[in-house]
């Protein structure tokens, strides 16, 4: 999803109060995670401006209702790109691509663009995703509780940075921060070994210990609420790594 | 700002949706960030779940107000901790230590607390601040209008990583994204040389490019519209690094 | 829709601020229209504390979405009571019955309840639904731009009152106040002839010249953009009651 | 405070989804209410395209700042006109006077006007302000948990009208309804004489028995917040009118 030309629109006439443009923004987001989340998708704000969803079981043309709502409740408009492919990341590569050749996000002609694609597959249907949602262990004892709160931003910030670069370059993943010390990997279906090497190289390179809880499912909710009750696990045994799958074999 | 009890409350009695987190921290911000700006500071989302702003005259007292519209509209209630010092991350760590003082964020018992401290030092007035804003030259034709979504969204997160611990170390500022390819920073009063050597080390460790506007004033509001104006300069002179006080003197 | 436990919560633990309950009310509507809306139905304020929503092709295990958006984001939780009838105020009666059959408004001890009902006859699938959207004939020039703006909304509410009683009475219809000068009804299979009648019931009570567009569909969206595509021809032609299927037999 | 030639944006380029422009009105309500609020004014919604608040203490120019959120939060801008005189009905008409006279509502070139006018009196200060706060003596019992949704909401409207008719008339005050079975009156200082004759004149009209707290102070909210104190006071003790300056003489 991407608000058309917002650049301009931000320092037109003059430059627009900061506080003003981070309410909008927010707020947007807020709208778009309503509109996914109700169809059991997951939403991510990405730069707020450029904003993104993993919607396995939304029809394309419904996007025209978060356009149409859009309109009619904010100062913008919004163009939307779709793209299916083999992996997360791809999908979004496809999506970008869509909407690139529609114009510039820059450009006053291109407005409320819905622009369709997928990889060269057969576009449907979608089959499942894996989500893997992790947090960082004892982030309230070790950090919040005890450091500068801009220390733990940043430190949540590298560790985070670090594990989306890892899952992006490995396993082609989508991976954002969703607020506190939580982050979730939008995956293709990878091994539970992949997760393992993902904690470990995080632990290597930033000194920080994160669980992870995965699940796999037709929606990107159905997933990532079998993770939550994955991760919940972790929090509860101990162990850094468990699939949904495990819930009822291995407890 | 924090919110009180957060983690237990996003899983009990079972996790909660997770749209419906990313909505209600978004729109807890959008409130945030209103009622900050109505008193002419800036609001920074941190980690959502503790966000932080830099409100130069808001009377600490005043914070009650924030707590009470948030309990009367939200499903949760916020804890807020005050701080003064003569560096932005000074004030930060003052605040955060008379939150932690006052219990622990997981704490059923530490509801809206208002903890108000200063380093030590005389507590009034407060000084002027000095705001640097930046966003990364030609985005749209480099990155946006070209990339996946996905990696230009890693791109801008490693650009504001690197710059946000540079400024940290360097002169203990506060650094934080606020959307699209701005990343604003607020100061302390440092030369125009700090900036341009950040902007030579996010170039050097990251090949992208930066360029800043600089403002100061008794506010964030104050200083950060300056910074905007100048950054305005910037983009339509290639200059990288403008001060306000430049904008009659050099132009 | 019903808030529950709404009552006492305003005033514990003693009165809270009426801006913020406005606030509250407020957003909380915009969420139930948004909601409904993305499902085709047209949703009323009612009281705030209770809000009506004609929505035809909603399931009712549906709404469970919506009460749990409302737990997630609201410091209040909702009750719904669904019901089905010949028509709409005797659809609004089932409703109201389940619900009051459940538990006092003001009973801590019911909370979330969803209660679906129908009037003993089959309950699906359910038949068309026709909207009539007023408002009143040249307010602007007659009244907003001339008069105190405390007496246009008495002389709106009045005529209001006039037209929801008669539409009650005479046709078991639901109609209300929607902002501006515009009232929409949701009514039965009734004649034209009986909009005439209520345009002239009102002017002959209250001197205030109404218009009228109906329409007819599956939903309330459906039946209402037919109605205000209908009105627009009012307003064009000076003709004061016109129904959709007029719009291309009679222009 | 009044949307800018919002009549015609509603249909242009054609009718626009009703949910939509319920969600957007309730949202601007909601932005507005918080707005006046932060000043302890108090906010109606009025016809929603028209709304007004009682705001004693917010200096006119102050409003430039809603306008400003609102033009860069929502689809539409808004003018305000600001009135003062010695009766709340009496501002407002100042307030009507002076939008009006800065260009019709429907003007395409009349946006954003801050128009202030008062009566031909001393313009400052403000002196204290009557709020009488409403409710129907059992209304749970007597009506929510009884009756279709539909003829409560009717009876509360019929109440409603009947009273802020007659107080209008009689002693040029603005009476709102706020939500449930509440109704609250801006007044001029009138003696508790006037809010018994008003109870008596809705029961003979309308058969609906309602209590009535009553406050002064210099603002809205100070005389709103013991209004509602001495409400609660009606509500324990039965007695049908009360002023806060009897809550220590008489219980």
């Amino acid at each position: 999803m991407q608000i058309d030309e917002y650049g301009p629109w931000t320092v037109t006439p003059a430059p627009r109060r900061e506080t003003d443009l981070q309410a909008l923004q927010a707020s947007l987001f807020a709208e778009f995670a309503d509109f996914v989340g109700e169809y059991d998708g997951y939403a991510f704000y990405g730069r707020f401006d450029n904003m993104f969803a993993v919607a396995n079981e939304i029809d394309p043309g419904t996007y025209e209702r978060f356009q149409r709502r859009v309109r009619n409740r904010f100062p913008v408009t919004v163009s939307v790109g779709v793209g299916q492919a083999s992996t997360p990341a791809g999908a979004l590569g496809v999506a970008s691509d869509r909407l690139q050749a529609a114009g510039s996000a820059q450009d006053g002609d291109r407005r409320e663009i819905l622009a369709v694609g997928d990889a060269g597959e057969d576009p449907s249907p979608t089959g499942p995703v894996t989500v893997a949602h992790f947090d960082v262990v004892d982030v309230t004892g070790s950090f919040t509780d005890r450091r500068n709160a801009a220390d733990v931003t940043l430190a949540i910030r590298r560790a985070t940075l670090e594990l989306a670069t890892y899952l992006r370059e490995e396993y082609d993943c989508l991976t954002h921060f969703v607020g506190g010390d939580n982050v979730i990997a939008i995956c293709p279906d990878v091994e539970t070994r992949a997760f393992e090497d993902a904690v470990d190289r995080v632990r290597g390179e930033t000194g920080i210990e994160l669980q992870v809880g995965v699940g796999r499912g037709p929606t990107a909710h159905a997933a990532g609420d079998d993770a939550k009750h994955a991760l919940e696990r972790c929090r509860a045994t101990g162990v850094r790594v468990r699939g949904a799958d495990q819930l009822r074999a291995n407890d």
